[in-house]
């Protein structure tokens, strides 16, 4: 028998969600020993992301929306990266690295059939690019992959335009930005410290500002002289309405996320200037990563190899310890991350 | 010497004009016997729109927008029929019906560059097609390209579909709702009256409302049983955060105009659900029809088609004399109108 810590849903919070009120993190036991059927395989958690979405996903069941509620009482889960220990099957092999789905648990026993359903895919690419682990959830995962799918789908950028990065520094904001500046874009972005906005600046943006401590309209102003053509919204609220001042014709808002908003309950920001969408033929845009695995190729193969080469860098901010979950996920909701939040639940 | 009045823009307003303060009608003469140099002529306007973009273009010189501000002590302008009364010109010839922004002056003296300018093409089609004049400044005019242009640029629809159309007994309304009739959509609108909203079912909506005696959120749940795949988006403020809970997944929001925020000074109505389109992945786009010269011969031969042929009706709501002209913008402004609003100035 060996320790299995899960992190449990307890409750629908309504504001920020309490440890230990909303989440808990139990301690149960494993069997390693275990019968494995034919086909079943047993995974060990190496690394667990922690991302603002999740907020929606702690909600009433009832409540439909684009990612299935977390249910009562039992783990959470989200994107991770795992390691198959023990295996009775032929597809998932002991020492194969996965990333899919994985609930927030130690180790779990899983059917061929159940691993397809999370979308657990076997990487070859993880133990061998040299690349650390974290960032297969992160700038190599699915906020990775919300930053090239967002900028191709809806940004379309051209050479020449400038883009506005919110949250910038975060785990979607850091590619976005490096991804623009590959296509030729003046790139500029916001985050929340001056440590912050620092690494910004260290990652190639062309200009970035503390948006707690300046004046987001009249930032935008200097920083983007020529206006803004392309917004990558990660926050929403009162950073859309004054962004929308500063678009220019036919300008895309890329419409990734509104964290402003996901821990406020009814007291929602009214957006009052949608009357420019008209003038300006601006489009805002909303779009689900989970929605375009037709993007995942490219997407991969480009920002692997700029990692690999060094040309693109990105900062993960790791917590050890499955039990550290739900501490890391409030400190994402709550903007106390800086770079993109990971638990390193156990070495391979 | 023939009388000739003029509508001139007198004082911007803050919320909405008023009469002999902000527009005025001033009354002066022509010689319709004036010596005409090479390639000038005479124009006698027949017919003028009003429309409700003409309250933007009554502002501050200063102040860009997608159409051009209006000058101060200057005549007015907008799209208007006129008929060629003298001319020194091969290209507009006595007797030509012309189609493009004129001056509201009942006489006015042009070169061939100037009508160029101002867009005016000869359209040999008015006189003969057996339709009313005025159709040719609503129906198959401006608004009536502007309901086309939205519908297939931003809108895309699909058979079985389900649109929902605001201010839909107006101008562009009316077009939008029997354009996505013949698409194969089911089609529900709302508008400002119990008359109106019988105008509606009477040209073929689905279903219609009264959006002001009956609950637009209550109603489009009845007349909505499968939600709102797209919004053709005439009005803004709270009509749109209402839709927006009833969008569907990828719908698309048409924002063609917000007429509701076009006279509340600071008051704007601030929108407080957007996240729901990122988690809908919903399109709100802007457009304005001028953009969209290469629709023009497509939208004209179905139209008129389908007006000759019975198939589709449309109500003009016509006033007479060019004196009547700033009542009736007004009257558009506060909903007043009842089908496209149209100043008859003179019979050819
Ligand atoms: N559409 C999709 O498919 C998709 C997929 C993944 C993520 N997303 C969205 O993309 C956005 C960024 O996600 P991410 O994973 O890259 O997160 P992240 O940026 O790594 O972390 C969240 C950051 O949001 C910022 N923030 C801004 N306003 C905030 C507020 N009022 N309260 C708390 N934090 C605030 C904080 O940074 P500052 O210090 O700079 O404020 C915080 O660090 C989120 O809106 C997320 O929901 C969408
Ligand atoms: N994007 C473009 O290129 C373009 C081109 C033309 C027009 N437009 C826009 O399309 C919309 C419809 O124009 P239209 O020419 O067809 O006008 P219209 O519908 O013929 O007349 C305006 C109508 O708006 C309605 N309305 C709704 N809320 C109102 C409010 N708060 N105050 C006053 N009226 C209100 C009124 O009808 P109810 O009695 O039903 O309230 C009124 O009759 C406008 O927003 C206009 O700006 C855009």
């Amino acid at each position: 028998m060996v320790s299995n810590k899960k992190v449990l849903f307890k409750k629908v919070p309504t504001a920020y969600p309490v440890i230990g009120e909303h989440i808990e993190v139990i301690d149960t036991e494993f069997d390693l020993d275990a019968q494995l059927a034919d086909g079943e395989f047993i995974i060990k958690t190496l690394v667990l992301s922690v991302d603002p979405y999740m907020r929606g996903r702690m909600r009433d069941a009832s409540a439909k929306s684009y990612s299935p509620a977390f249910t009562l009482d039992q783990p959470m889960n989200g994107h991770a990266v795992a390691i198959v220990e023990k295996s009775n099957s032929s597809v998932y092999k002991v020492g194969d690295y996965l990333y899919g789905m994985g609930d927030f648990v130690n180790y779990a026993k899983m059917s061929e059939a159940e691993a397809k359903a999370r979308g657990m895919e076997v990487r070859p690419d993880i133990p061998t690019s040299g690349l650390p682990i974290t960032n297969y959830v992160g700038v190599l995962g699915m906020p990775g992959a919300t930053a090239y799918v967002g900028l191709e789908l809806v940004g379309k950028p051209k050479a020449g335009e400038t883009i506005y990065v919110s949250a910038a520094s975060g785990a979607v904001g850091q590619l976005v930005g490096q991804l623009a500046k590959t296509q030729g874009l003046r790139v500029v972005g916001s985050a929340g410290s001056d440590e912050k906005v620092a690494h910004l600046k260290d990652i190639g943006f062309d200009a970035a500002f503390n948006y707690k401590t300046e004046d987001t309209d009249a930032k935008l102003t200097e920083f983007c002289p020529d206006g803004v053509d392309i917004y990558f919204e990660n926050v929403g609220g009162a950073m859309l309405e004054t962004t929308i001042n500063h678009m220019n014709l036919f300008g895309r808002i890329i419409a990734c996320g509104m964290i402003s908003q996901y821990n406020v309950g009814n007291e929602l920001y009214g957006v009052r200037n949608l009357i420019q969408v008209v003038a300006k033929r601006l489009i805002l845009q909303g779009f689900i990563v989970s929605d375009h695995p037709e993007l995942d190729a490219p997407f991969r193969e480009q920002v692997t190899k700029a990692l690999v080469e060094g040309k693109f860098k990105y900062l993960d901010d790791v917590v050890d310890g499955i039990e550290n979950t739900p501490e890391a996920l409030i400190d994402v909701l709550q903007g106390k991350n800086f770079g993109k939040k990971a638990v390193r639940v156990a070495d391979p």
